[in-house]
């Protein structure tokens, strides 16, 4: 399972609009309402997704059914662009939870960003079960960012290009990636972010998978292309180091195997995945 | 030629923060400003794109360097969601030029919808060559929305699922789409559409390529699903009619036979590359 997928809900999205019937599927006494540290998840002893009754005050979300259970989170604030203690829960929390948690994780940080119009700048409010705000001045509808990511393995003779980032922690290495700009396609943008990130030119890009990414609100979309040639001229602005692995060095750092030459991505990102499908899929 | 891809410019995002380069770059009597209808291309006489001097005074954005040349268009004003005459136009416009146009169409209409800070309503300027907004008051930093959307085919024994909205032109049938919405995948959402609009479980969600679509800023990534079973139930709130089309129908509606039983989607639009993709490759 590619993490934060797979959530067991169906998001009734006809229901959204129909705000009496939402009150009463608040009211629901099987009702439930994620529980929440800031924007962290909350666990039990199980280590699953922590849930209450959903109380009368408050704003929420509406996050769909489960089964015949209503699902709600409360809009709370948060800085989206702090991960708090998240990472250290998600490696053990099954990934239903965790592809629940980071849809309302992203939801909510959205509302925090967009309180009032970008148009006119007057307030803004929740409507359509939290899908959405309404101006109250101008009236302009807005609908929750979902900002389109690459991430992509550059392959040149039966390695990929790995690179870190100053901030990773010790010794991770991960795909390149960056954000799809307006007026170009997922693979234009794979050829574009690997031309400015390590000055390499490749073709035959291949889309492998996706995953939502809740920190804040992306969707990574990752490929492999095939570069043309493998001599590095990395932005030192954005990347630490760089360096081709073999099949063998991937296989032993998902391995997590002591003596592995790097630390793999954690298992809930998609690079992990992507590596994962490179050392398995890819042999040709 | 996939619709509104290949651009042959270099986007330069390494000069995007530099201002006294791009003021050299916009001064340099070589530099060209895209000439705009409101948001519409306007053409030459061979149907290319039209480009100006630039104009010493003005906001613009820099869209990158074509070979030597430094290329900007103008921070017009204009609602993003009106298509004006866009559509007579694409149709005969290189693809590279449609690629460019749509790219600065996309960039100027998010200016439009962003003039005030989502976080504190103050007012925001542009900065980094047009690609972003700052806020003036609280200083967050803004980058152009991009709109990741899934269009479809749902494949059933041999046919695919399309269906038309009220206000397509008449005969018009296309792809289903839909929004990816935060806390899914791709083929997440894939699925969801399908079975909200038509009432259809599919699986084996296979991506086939992506388009940007400047109207007014979407990233659209076209699959195709194996639907497991064929009766419809049709959202009538947003479709008015659907059918199951064989490949022979759909050959004929994009060779633009008089007696195809439908109207193809336009050549710029991805529907129409992705319902050719299944007529040419997707045989088994």
């Amino acid at each position: 399972m590619i993490g934060f997928t797979g959530a067991r809900v169906d998001r009734a999205d006809n229901l959204r609009l129909d705000e009496a019937r939402l009150a009463e599927l608040a009211a629901h006494e099987g009702a439930r309402m994620m529980q929440l540290d800031g924007l962290d998840p909350v666990v039990d002893a199980d280590g699953r997704l922590a849930w209450t009754a959903v109380a009368s005050e408050g704003e929420r979300i509406f996050l769909g059914l489960a089964g015949d259970v209503p699902l709600f989170a409360p809009l709370v604030r948060g800085d989206p662009l702090q991960r708090g203690n998240a990472f250290a829960l998600l490696g053990s929390m099954p990934a239903e939870d965790a592809a629940l948690w980071g849809g309302a994780r992203s939801l909510i940080g959205w509302h925090g960003r967009h309180m009032f119009c970008g148009a006119c700048g007057s307030a803004t409010a929740p409507f359509r079960g939290g899908w959405g705000r309404r101006c109250g001045g101008c009236g302009a509808d807005h609908f929750p960012r979902v900002d389109p990511v690459v991430i992509m393995l550059a392959e040149h003779e039966g390695r990929v290009l790995l690179a870190r980032q100053p901030q990773y922690p010790p010794r991770r290495y991960s795909a390149l990636a960056g954000f799809v700009e307006p007026g170009e396609s997922v693979e234009e943008a794979v050829a574009r972010e690997i031309r400015e990130e390590a000055g390499i030119e490749v073709r035959n890009v291949r889309y492998v998978a996706s995953q939502p990414w809740p920190f804040p609100g992306q969707l990574m979309m990752a490929c492999v292309a095939e570069a043309l040639s493998s001599e590095l001229t990395l932005d030192l602005t954005e990347l630490e180091h760089g360096f081709w692995a073999s099949r063998e060095e991937v296989a032993a750092a998902l391995a997590g195997a002591p003596d592995a030459s790097f630390l793999a991505p954690p298992r809930f990102a998609i690079a992990h995945s992507l590596l994962r499908h490179w050392v398995e899929q890819e042999r040709r």
